[in-house]
């Protein structure tokens, strides 16, 4: 999905800082740095899948990047408004060109950005834009593979610093601020921050349904898709996991090609269903 | 598995209080109470077959009822101790009777039955024979589908009823005092009970693999596995799900079959594998 020029010449171009990147198959553009940090995904594109078809209201997404998330739902439900939350200002100026560009003109009316660090507590907070009650979904797909994290490969360290950090328990606290009562918490992350994340949803998001996501069947899962409902006090359920890959083929499984792709979402099983 | 005779006469034969059922195929018997309660499944089958083949040392069945998971382990591993750890005075007198049955002669004298309470703290623990570092592997099958739980169908008092027992937490907690450190801890529990179960096993028990139990692919998972190291630092893994059925079939897959039987075991991967 780079749309980095081959550069095989002797007197090679100047390499631009960002590129535009075609999402969605063409239904949606981003404006994305160079280079593999930040660059958008799989994972954004599943954690957009969470929300379901015929969504309104308003949704913010958290740690938006460069938007990937956030704009694949604003470009595939024509009734939800969408806020790009975004701490760095680099990003955050990165999401407003997306916004911007022509080939999102069909939805960018419904979509804003706001420099914000959803960490904030308080007035703070308040003051941010980040109001109580104030969306009806929260989708947030944290930085758990930056570079902070790819460079401590020794697992120890890199998990004593993840439970430092309490990432998660941070962002769920805000968004159980900011989420309406009723409305709806989505997430993707690593199955080794289970603890910390249902920890952090516990008295504020219920219901939760968590989706295991493995690379093939017979591998471990490299991601938990997770949703919860503000205030709800149903159980927690295991549902059905996704396969990235069938088999031994590269290509992506139906299933994961079509949530990929915006053509399909994944719908919450009622808690009484 | 019932032992129950069928009884169409007039004159009905006098119902004894027990049967006594065959498991892996013969390998083994129980005495276990007539009807419903406490009867001894597939769920105590999985438990067991998460006790890796060649395990030595000394193994606690916290919870054992009649003894199924701890004589299933005992009667497949012939290097291992077994410990049924029982609270109620009736079921611990059942699991000695299964043990003193002649058909578990082959290794029934690697089996030993201790009514005790597992929920005993401090040194009324001790008293009881739960003394620390003692055992090299504890499972617990905990009493989730009791009588209590099925007689509240209200998910909400259910859950809040769950919650306050916070049985797995007391659990968890004399299994990380009766542990050597390395030694492994094995459960079976349904996804409701995941956050009350890894908030036990931090800072006792890491390297936590789970793995989901579906009745059949695209259905929610009934139950999860769950192994941990005593001690470990590794991360949690979701390992690939086990499906009870195939399809629309009625009968076990061939995994569940085997797992059932005690033909296979459950090896845990490795934290660097």
């Amino acid at each position: 999905m780079t749309g980095r020029p081959d550069s095989a010449g002797p007197e090679k171009p100047p390499i631009p800082q960002t590129t535009v990147d075609a999402f969605h198959r063409g239904r949606f553009h981003l404006v994305q740095p160079r280079g593999r940090g930040h660059r958008a995904g799989v994972d954004a594109m599943l954690l957009a899948s969470l929300v379901p078809g015929g969504a309104t209201g308003r949704l913010a997404d958290f740690g938006a990047g460069s938007g990937a998330a956030g704009m694949a739902v604003a470009s595939r439900i024509e009734t939800i408004d969408v806020v790009l939350v975004e701490r760095s200002a680099h990003m955050a100026q990165l999401a407003s060109e997306s916004v911007r560009l022509p080939q999102n003109a069909g939805f960018s009316g419904r979509v804003t950005v706001l420099a914000a660090d959803v960490t904030l507590t308080g007035r703070e907070r308040l003051v941010a834009g980040l109001e109580d009650a104030a969306f009806d979904h929260v989708i947030m797909n944290p930085p758990f593979n930056d570079a902070a994290d790819r460079a401590t490969p020794d697992s120890l360290k890199a998990e004593a610093h993840a439970m430092s950090d309490r990432l998660f328990e941070r962002w769920i606290r805000t968004a159980g601020a900011v989420c309406r009562p009723g409305g709806q918490l989505s997430l993707i992350a690593r199955p080794q921050s289970l603890l910390e994340i249902l920890g952090a949803c516990h008295n504020r998001f219920g219901g939760l349904q968590a989706i295991p996501v493995h690379p093939r069947p017979g591998e471990d899962a490299i991601r938990v898709l997770l949703t919860g409902i503000k205030g709800s006090r149903a159980r927690l359920t295991v549902r059905p996991p996704l396969f990235i890959h069938d088999g031994a083929e590269q290509a992506f499984s139906v299933e994961i090609d079509n949530l990929n792709n915006g053509r399909a979402f994944i719908e919450r099983k009622s808690a009484h269903g």
